[in-house]
């Protein structure tokens, strides 16, 4: 695990490109403010303005946040809008931008109210290309998530039989990968047998698993914050002409894009890769989603490879690669790996083959 | 398990109460969006208008919408503001009262400009006193809950010894809520030993208990999608004069509570009572919380059992006990029941003996 310097003092800088003396920034978002302190409580805003930064956490984080932000200023509050207010006049503030998704309506007007005199100005997503580059240091926690997760899905692997319950199966990864040292499970465990792997946000539920399923398991694991991403479909018993033959299709979409995915290329461009290969194959209506999503200290954040993204691909940024074929009613199967982008291709971080296996 | 026949209408009617022909609400929290038409998934909207209700939700959710909320029209949508917009034009509504603490600020302004002749009416916390009050299907969820919660930390009572690390008892506690049936664990699990014991708010950790340790187990399961909230604080090896007196008057002052509250009396007058007994004892200062909250299908919901409010306790709110008292750098003590106000008293849900236990 290689640990970065301390990388706060260049993101606040980028964050800070283009500011004046008398604005400010609200960070609102949690995994914004840890990326820009370390501070991993909840509950807090961040203000920044060209030469300050102040935390603001109500009493129960403010020992947390001295341990976690060090050097920052910590101000506590008892109530968040009238903190931001004394934070604003203290420093003589004109316009602050904050980040609208993560306000609600209610702080709004409040902050309206109170602070009559400044410009609040919202700003969509100020972090999200920010956050998208990874350094080495955090590409490592990821792939340490990934070693957790695919570590605990191989000990279970052996439970993926018939008779055993979906809900079963996700309880056991889960606790799995905590005690292999997962923070907590990446996201809502999904294992889902027979006809739920046609839903491609299945809930494990109580459907006892029947041979000649496809059990489709989308897991991950947090380390260091840092989230992995991989799904894997299983065959259970015996697998069909149809089931191999899509299962060689979406292998086939996800090796493509896998080969393509390198510094320079566009989202869209990768999700016309794996949607080309299935349309060929008269499959394109089954496959609803996009074909991945940047991971990171959230489970999705910034690059969205889909249809009509121009966005550019740039080394050190960390995507899923994940193309799916969902048949309504009769059973589903999705592949996926999370990758890092470098100059000359990818780099796969998840552990577990993408052979079709069937148990 | 007493089912209750549905609820959903007497709950819309009750929310309807004053609303005039051209008036509509829009709920936004999923736990309020489930309590008014048993909609378990995310992401929606639900509108009600005097005579109409629609639930809005996006392509992934509709089929789970048409099982669970039977006979509520549904709306599919690509993004959630448009068809809000597209409902409220096709009623010809006038005014909207929505939840201000559950709409973000992005939606809002684009709400504004997409009904610029429309009323946007902020509302807070409208149904919080509707959901406050349980029926008894209601209050069997949550007796359920506790049960699953309490037979889980009887599973693991003997991991609390010296050398285990908090974590590791958070973990194998979930895992066990999860095998007995819970869908989940209320909130993290709260481990905390020693030092970490003194914080209300304590994340299990590496900490390895010691002897002499006051370990607070802080959890409570999920079970028909209602909450359980219980707190165990146990002494590993042998109890301190001090920790013995402490946990004596938190004992006392939980039960004082207990004794207490019934239908008619405040949640200030309850608080109160805690307040008053580790006051006396000249303990005030080291109880830095409220004395409860409502419990239900949010961990925390109405009523605050809260210095200085003067909401009145109802038959059928289920609220937690929970006094403590905090020693920092040293340890800590809090006793938690979640408990339903009967008429003529209390009835504790939750299972586990509060008496001091030395493990």
């Amino acid at each position: 695990m290689r640990y970065d310097p301390p990388p706060y003092p260049a993101r606040l800088a980028r964050l800070r490109e283009g500011m004046t003396q008398k604005d400010a920034l609200l960070i609102l978002h949690p995994k914004n403010i840890r990326y820009l302190t370390g501070f991993t409580g909840g509950d807090g805003a961040l203000m920044a303005g060209p030469d300050w930064l102040v935390l603001l956490v109500d009493g129960r984080y403010v020992t947390q946040a001295q341990e976690e932000a060090i050097g920052t200023e910590i101000f506590e509050f008892r109530n968040r809008v009238d903190g931001i207010t004394a934070v604003a006049c203290g420093r003589s503030v004109e316009a602050i931008g904050f980040e609208s998704p993560c306000l609600c309506v209610e702080e709004y007007l409040r902050l309206q109210e109170k602070l009559p005199t400044v410009a609040l100005r919202p700003l969509s997503g100020a972090l999200q290309s920010l956050r998208a580059v990874k350094t080495e240091g955090e590409i490592d926690r990821i792939r340490a998530a990934a070693v957790i997760a695919g570590e605990a899905l191989a000990a279970i692997r052996e439970m993926i039989r018939p008779g055993v319950r979906e809900q079963e199966i996700a309880i056991e990864l889960e606790y799995r990968m905590r005690r292999g040292g997962a923070e907590q499970a990446a996201f809502e465990t999904i294992v889902a047998a027979g006809a739920n792997a046609a839903l491609p946000h299945a809930t494990p539920g109580s459907r006892v698993i029947k041979t000649g399923d496809c059990v489709t398991i989308d897991y991950g694991a947090v380390s260091g914050g840092y989230h992995s991403d991989e799904t894997c479909t299983y065959i259970v018993g015996h697998a069909s002409d149809r089931q191999k033959e899509v299962y060689r299709l979406v292998r086939e979409a996800h090796d493509r894009v896998i080969g393509a995915i390198r510094a320079g290329i566009s989202c869209g461009a990768v999700d016309r890769i794996a949607r080309g290969c299935l349309e060929e194959a008269g499959l394109g209506a089954h496959f609803a989603h996009g074909t991945g999503h940047g991971v990171g200290l959230d489970v999705h954040e910034a690059p969205r490879l889909a249809a009509g993204r121009e966005e550019i691909l740039r080394a050190g940024m960390v995507v899923t690669v994940e193309p799916g074929v969902y048949l309504p009613g009769l059973w589903g199967i999705r592949i996926e790996d999370t990758v890092v982008v470098r100059e000359e291709g990818c780099e796969v971080l998840t552990q577990t083959s993408k052979d079709l296996t069937i148990l």
